[in-house]
C-alpha cells in the first residue's frame, strides 16, 4: 500500500502527525502537495477533494489520507486508522481505545496553542490580533500548558506496562505525537516550555528517544522534515512567550 | 450493561452529546453527578477519577463513561465506543470511520462556538473577555458558522445511501449531534443562526427529526433534559448575536 498524504505545502502543521507515524514504520506515502499539477498533484488536487462535488465523503480540512480508495480526513482519525496497520497502537481494543483517546486529548491541545496567536480568528492575520494574542498566551501559559504537560507526564507515570511510553509497552502514534508538540512548544516559547518541562522529565526523555530513533533522525536528516516557522501551528512570536 | 456517566452537573456542555445517543437507544445510564457523594456519587466521585493516583488511565476532563471496568474519555471516543453498542454506528468499519470523522468535525466546531464567548481563557469570566469575545464572534458569524454548516449540509446531500442523514442509512450518533449543535446555535445565537440555516434545508429537516423521535421527545419532556444556560458551550449574550 502506497499511502497518499494531502497537506498545506510550507509547514509541518496537522500533518506532521501523520508523517512521524508513516516514516517511524518506514511505510511508503506521496506528499502529494509535492506532486506537479499535471501528475495530479500540489494544491488543486487537494482543494479537489474537499470541494469537489462528486466526492462522496468529503474531508472538512487538511490534512487526509488517501489509502486504496478509502479517503480518511481528521488527524486523529487518520492515525486511529493507520496505528494497528504501521504497528503503532496496542493490540487490544481497550488499548487502541485509550491511544486514541489521549490522540484526541493531544488534538485538544494543539488547538490551544495554535490559538495563543490566533484568538480571533483563522482568516487574520497575527498582527490584526496581536493585543488578544498577548493576552491569551499569558493565561495559557500560567494555566493551560502545565495542566496539559502535567497531565501527559502523569500518563507516563501511571503506565503499568512501560516507564517511558504513554500508551502501553510499544511505542505509539500518540508517543510520536507527544514528542511532536514537545519539539513545537520548544520552538515557539522557548523560555515558557523550558520552565514547564522542569517539572516533567518522562516528557523531556519521550522527546529524546522518539527523535534518536533511526527512522526519525533519517528524516530529520532528510531534509524531507520541514523546519518550524511562522506560518504553522507552533509560531515564535518572543513577544508571547515567557520569561 | 448499565453505563455510568461522569459530568457536570447543572449543564448541558458535551455531556449531552453523550445522553442523546444513550437515551436514543433506550440504553440504562447513571447520572453520577446525581447520585449522593455518599454513595459513590457527585463531583467528588468525578474528579476523584481525574486526579487520583491509582487511575491508571486518567480522562483529562469529561465527559468520561464507565463501562464495566472500562473507564472511556473525550466525547467522541466515547460515541466511537458507544457507537456500535448502541446501534447508532454504521455497521462496516469504513462507514464507522467516516461516522467518527464527522463527529470529529463537530467537536473542532463546538470548540470554535465555544471560544466565541471565552475567546482568551476557560478559566476567566464571560465578563473580562467580552470585548475580544465580540469580535471573535463577529468573525466567527461572518465566516466559520456558514462553513461549518456549508459542509455539513453538503456532507447529507452527498450521502448516496439517504437524503436525510450525515452517514449511511440508519440514523447515527453524529445526526444526534448534529440535531443538539442546532439547537444550541439556535439557542445562544438565534438570529445569525435563523440566517445561517436558510440555505441549510437538509440540516433544518435532521434538527426536527431527531427530536420528534419518540424516545428522544419522551427525554426532553422528562425533565432530565436541562435547559440551555449561560454556564454551558451554548450561551445567549445578545450582544454577540448578529441581527
Amino acid at each position: 500500500m502506497i499511502y497518499e498524504l494531502y497537506y498545506w505545502p510550507g509547514i509541518q502543521g496537522r500533518g506532521e502527525f501523520v508523517r512521524l507515524a508513516l516514516e517511524e514504520a518506514g511505510a511508503e506515502y506521496i506528499e502529494m502537495a509535492l506532486v506537479p499539477e499535471e501528475q495530479g498533484g500540489g494544491v488543486p488536487a487537494m482543494i479537489q477533494f474537499l470541494e469537489g462535488s462528486e466526492v462522496a465523503r468529503p474531508p472538512f480540512a487538511p490534512p487526509f489520507l488517501k489509502a486504496g480508495r478509502k479517503l480518511i480526513g481528521q488527524t486523529a482519525n487518520i492515525l486511529l486508522f493507520l496505528g494497528p496497520r504501521l504497528g503503532l497502537a496496542p493490540r487490544d481494543a481497550a488499548g487502541r481505545l485509550w491511544t486514541h483517546q489521549l490522540q484526541l486529548t493531544l488534538a485538544d491541545f494543539v488547538v490551544e496553542i495554535h490559538d495563543t496567536h490566533h484568538p480571533i480568528g483563522g482568516g487574520l492575520y497575527y498582527e490584526q490580533q496581536k493585543a488578544e494574542a498577548k493576552r491569551r498566551s499569558r493565561d495559557f501559559l500560567a494555566h493551560r500548558l502545565p495542566k496539559f504537560l502535567g497531565y501527559f507526564e502523569g500518563v507516563i507515570a501511571r503506565n503499568p506496562d512501560s516507564v517511558k511510553r504513554l500508551a502501553g509497552k510499544r511505542l505509539t502514534y500518540a508517543d510520536l505525537s507527544m514528542a511532536q508538540v514537545i519539539a513545537g512548544l520548544r520552538y515557539a516559547f522557548p523560555g515558557a516550555a523550558r520552565n514547564a518541562l522542569r517539572a516533567c522529565p518522562r516528557l523531556r526523555a519521550l522527546h529524546d528517544e522518539v527523535f534518536a530513533r533511526a527512522r526519525i533522525k533519517r528524516y530529520v536528516a532528510s531534509g524531507r522534515r520541514l523546519a518550524f516557522n511562522n506560518d504553522g501551528i507552533f509560531r515564535r512570536y518572543p513577544e508571547l512567550d515567557a520569561a
